[in-house]
């Protein structure tokens, strides 16, 4: 292209000041790239990692962003903080349990078919679970939640199995001793993600054992993200599920 | 729904045929389910895990496994170990720098569009990269292997980044420091698979090093399988590929 | 056995209700089977494990249990938590100790022959022990406490050890070295189940050397379970209790 | 019983020396205590732990065993150092898989009614099982072994959950993620006792994954012995076993 | 020299309290160096570690230094205690992001040419970046401050390349995966100091992620300081910036 | 630059094809940039790191690198594949104790003034010290050794002291407890880079407990690089003392 | 003595009621022992260990000792509670520092010859050094405190080092790297106590850096206690400065 | 000092080339003291650390060693190496248990009144307690051994407790749970130096296990040195031992 480009220059059908326009995106050829497939994007809401950041940042970084941005996400945001920021941002919308951040105008508008699975096993996995949950849907995807499956009571997740094995993919939330994403990928057939919860007490470590479970699991099909981490699986969920809406 | 079918039956108005039928679906539906989804797996090659089996049991299963399968796959298989397998079914092949076991009839036949991207940055990390490659071939799905490109040579990775990009999924092999993932996740737009990898010496304590990394990688979009897990790392790309090749 | 059944219907050799029995019974044989065998563990209470729950999950879940269950046993319940609750529900009277919260009806009422003793060294393990002690007797069974029986002072262990010895199994709670286990294990010929607890400081990592210590117990018969986890080896505990008081 | 004793001295009833040999039983009295404890465990074998003993050490403990004791159960044997062992006491029997000598008349004579379940998941955790499986025995007591029975397919685990729930107690050994136990657990009413294993690779660190999978096990009724612990574990069921063989 | 002495005073050229001063400094010749060198660090500021020291024995030091030293800097001061220590020394300055105590009189002058770039990625990284920036600039160093540089975007940092690779050292800090010294390592020519930080979540554990990460660097010429040390490496850096500015 | 090239392209100052030429190089302005630094580093030896890389590809690479590059330095390299290696590559030299190979025409020609100090306490940390001094020379820079002077005897070190202070930079390897670096660093002025090596038994857990020391120092200007990175080390000494060379 | 007493009271010359109290203290023999070996240890104080008790439960527990002990010491008291328990027993007095209540009668006395010597690095390192040294002291012992040597400025430890060597052991207490008992001991003839604190941060990881270090200390006669056990590194300290108070 | 040597020199009593000589000592004044000290231990024997060493270097620095000591003691050679050093130096003889080379002509002499006693669990535990018995016997203190004392049958420990709180100190190996030091601290007055040992399997994790277990011991009075190093607890008891051995 560059060749071209200096062709025309070179020919006068090309100004000094077009040439250096186009040259300039060629120049950043890897980047515009990405750019390139960040437009692939496009509807993606941008997102702010909340924690570790005063309300006051949050605001900040928040109002220069609606100018250009439809939909906002903000993750990990406590109660008290939420309400700080909805004061100086009415436009927000705060959901306790996911501790999510919402613009009230980017609230579910699914411009998907099918849907992704949230999977996890008791009232305290919960506030991760619909983390994951949320997010996906604040990213324009359905979600079928399956909150009361674990491992010690087997016959309620075989209950849900056929629904669950609907879904594009799965996420799958699990603390203690993180052994459900090990017995969902055995009996579906898309890709897992596993999230390992901090949930538990004692040996669990904060989440380390279920981690260390979840990474050894004996099922095929199970990747694993850090704990904690509902946003991350959610948004390798919606990759997915966008990659099953567009044929190739 | 049980009674009624017997209702049917007992009135004659189904026969015990058809509602052997209608019933078999609905005793065993949990498992019934999982069948039905194991078949759309079909074309998938049988697996077997070599590590910790001697050469005698691994040569037993392939043989029971040969009447019903048209492909097998063994990973995890030492030169030595191979060369007694292979005399014993000399339809195998081995490969030795991804320690995999084929059948001869089963070598590379793709049977779908696009292709997935297996990147790694050095030679040490090749092993497993191989692993993943060769295991995706053997799933019938396109590989390209991106093989020089590590993080302290940032470059080499940009000069192949667009076709990185076309992939639907990319396995990112790295021992070390681990970092390749979160680079190469701030360039694409697809899943990631990140792999950590046992290679290194002194505080990468056998890929742990490497594995921590992945999980708290601050690009989006990236999950993580366990240290050295090649085979994992393929098997998740290849159920994404075929997502890619379903249109919904 | 299905198309059996069938055609039995079909012939009018079976009832539509006899044959639903039994094929109740064989459609959800796995589950059925469950269930038949949780019949057997009727007269234990119902359980809520309290940490992380907020007050008001818990009198929610508290009230929908209530019209069903005649016992219920609340687990690790703070003392601020627990006024709020029995404010709501003045059926349940708080235990500090073992911060357990039980139904004033359920208070101890032994339905086996025998004991089971709870041993533990200081003040400090005082809390885990009662958690278990507690829930013992809350499952119908008698418990011995043996609560001043260190290891660095191992003649106040010997002077009750025949007591020990005459239960049916002992719940040995240790936290710092967690050495205790070991010792009664050598002493006596019934089941140990080990707790170890997160007392101490320095280098015990919150129990992480006591829960070591017990799993590498150089006694025959003992078992561990997780860090704090009074209430799992009372549970142990009381089904071996039951064990002991069935004939086979 | 002192006063006694001394009184039939006074009495002239007893003389000194007689009253110093029962006093010396007296004395001992907490160990005596103990020694009629293990005199219940009659009929157990002569226990040695053969790793880390020279196959000439071993030989020389079991001459001076053989002497007073019926069986003797070795563990822990490499083969070859079998084969030496054999070789000086040929009523010794070698079993590979568990790695377990036995005096060859001390095979397999069930004395107990009923039977323990040995459940694993894999031909890698075959080893672990055999040892808990000939242990049982060698204790006189039925194993019934299940084999093949991962979480990754929990229908296989299910076709068997039956006989499983008949034992009087299971041992499951589990390596890789480890959440074996758990399933079983939330199945059946009897105690659990769970052997994590060294198997798998990567971040399973020897074991330690699945040994925190089963210490934060979510089912009740699990206990833990320590990595490939198979004879401890056993040794707990056995235990269990004869209680329920012994009315209270 | 002591020869050179003791000659003197068998001369009579040196009295005997003369030679006695004269080798007492020759005694103590290796402290002597050592306080030689230390004057090569003239124009060095006091230094006092300010966690776990009360206000009060801030204070106290301050007061016994400010008679003897012109400058003087108190690190890791949350903003409370820099209050309760600002009312009584009012010559010092508090810095809250850096969280930095300094004398008035002692802000940047820098005294040397060339500069020190100070790299990091994230908002969140920010305190320890500053700690790191302005105790070089106490030192009289100048900084360059690239401050949104992650991995996940490389183009940011390429953006800024050429001027962090006139430097004449670079710290480079991270948190999460710690990506970030790796590569700025491959694509500077002077050393980096990498520090990991504690900011992040799950399997981040307080730092020990980036840690291992930067230990495992696969770029030449990077070495690490403990976590959240931005001091200790701003040190490091002024210690190069030095050796730059003076010829051999 | 774009701007004036485009110009003299439409002024016919320059021709297309020309013009194309310069813009190559200014279109990956980022990496030429690198390449300029890397032309800084003129001198320096083409680096191959032998550990995980077979005898053959040791061969392969370095005849390749033999037509461009005048000195090679291959590190980690066990004596026997050594040997093979100079069977095939006999301009190649063996240093048995540094497990390093080096041209016969590269060594030691030292081209800067001054040194390095490489400090190391024991006879065990032999190899890594070896490690980092060879590569130091091979590197062109002059390196003092000062083998014999751990801190249980703390009168050898300062016996040397002064000489350890006139060097530009000092690496100080130490194994076990690895204090080494904490003392030297409170006695010179220059940096420290600490190497912790894998010596030791016990707790030292193959090298963790000397790099924790090393990162846990309480000396400024103390850095330290990876267990029994002695490369590493010298890396950045050899950094340090070229700045050392250059008059800003 | 058991056949001695019997033949007294066969011949009469001694009650069955004396016998009977004489045979109680023979038949615990062992303890007995101990007790006896206790008495040599008379002046030590009673001994409370506060942390993890009430200030209730630790003025019950010091009411009934006040009856039959003269002194008692209890140790890890914070402020607020120290000033409750002051309140109901004004016999005690506190100190912040070492967080340690003594009774105000049992002020320092020393009934032995020469003194202990407590050395320590920094001001953060005082509680725990000051811990040591007021325990020795209410044990009669003479304490020499060196509290500002730190191996970062050896010279300082030099200083004083004559004094150090003439105590007949020593408690060295450091955190962070933990170097010094390895140089302390490296310069001394006697038994060193080593105690790791938890003060530092990053890599430290609560004292574990230090712990190890001090474990894999170079300098024999090193022995170490848990981290911040200060009362038991002083009452080792204490037992062997009795036994240089006692000739044999 | 000094100024009486200057004086002398003055005075024309002393020559410049003896002053020198003379303050040559005492200049080094700090390691005077040191080697002052180091007379006391005069009898101590030189000791070479042999692990790490090739039979070459143990040779040299054993001659090196002869000319002026009069007992050499090397640790840590195995069979073979020993049987390359004996043939060198027929002076030593080889104890295999304990893995220590002794001259011939330093065994066994016992020059202090009392004992010190070395306790240990079971056979596995032989080589550590060899090392250290045969060390302290080196020393030239008699050694009295417990060897079959483990917590799990604590009537064999009671069995000789009496002998035990005889000696001096006690060096108490134990590996698996490492329980024995704190119940044979409980039982005696003197100073335990406890040893873990790597002796076990599964999570006793290479003697980490053990070695918490003792850090962590409720028992006043127990000290803990490295995992196996039977040496330096050897080397702590006789230091005790001669302490006791000196009135003050």
């Amino acid at each position: 292209m560059l060749e071209k480009v200096l062709q025309q220059v070179a020919n006068g059908q090309l100004s000094v000041h077009e040439a250096q326009k186009k040259l300039a995106t060629f120049e950043n050829l890897g980047f515009a790239k990405v750019d390139h497939h960040r437009k692939k994007r496009q509807g993606f809401p941008e997102i702010i990692f909340g924690e570790g950041k005063t309300a006051e940042q949050i605001i900040d970084i928040s109002r220069a962003m609606i100018k250009k941005a439809e939909d906002i996400l903000i993750t990990r945001i406590k109660a008290d903080k939420a309400a700080v920021i909805c004061q100086s941002l009415p436009s927000f919308e705060y959901d306790e349990t996911s501790q999510i951040l919402l613009m009230k105008n980017s609230t579910f508008k699914p411009s998907y078919k099918g849907y992704v699975s949230v999977v996890c096993a008791g009232t305290s996995d919960l506030a991760v679970a619909e983390e994951a949950a949320k997010t996906a849907e604040a990213f324009g995807v359905e979600v079928r939640r399956f909150y009361d499956v674990g491992v010690a009571g087997i016959h309620r997740l075989l209950a849900h199995i056929e629904e669950i094995q609907q879904a594009t993919s799965s996420v799958v939330v699990a603390g203690m001793e993180g052994a459900l994403p090990s017995v969902v990928g055995g009996l579906v057939a898309h890709p897992i993600i596993a999230v390992p919860t901090s949930v538990g007490y004692g040996a669990n470590f904060q989440g380390l054992s279920a981690l260390l479970t979840m990474l050894n699991s004996c099922a095929s099909g199970v990747s694993v993200v850090n704990i904690d981490n509902g946003f991350g699986a959610a948004y390798n969920a919606v990759m997915i599920h966008r990659i099953a809406n567009q044929s190739m």
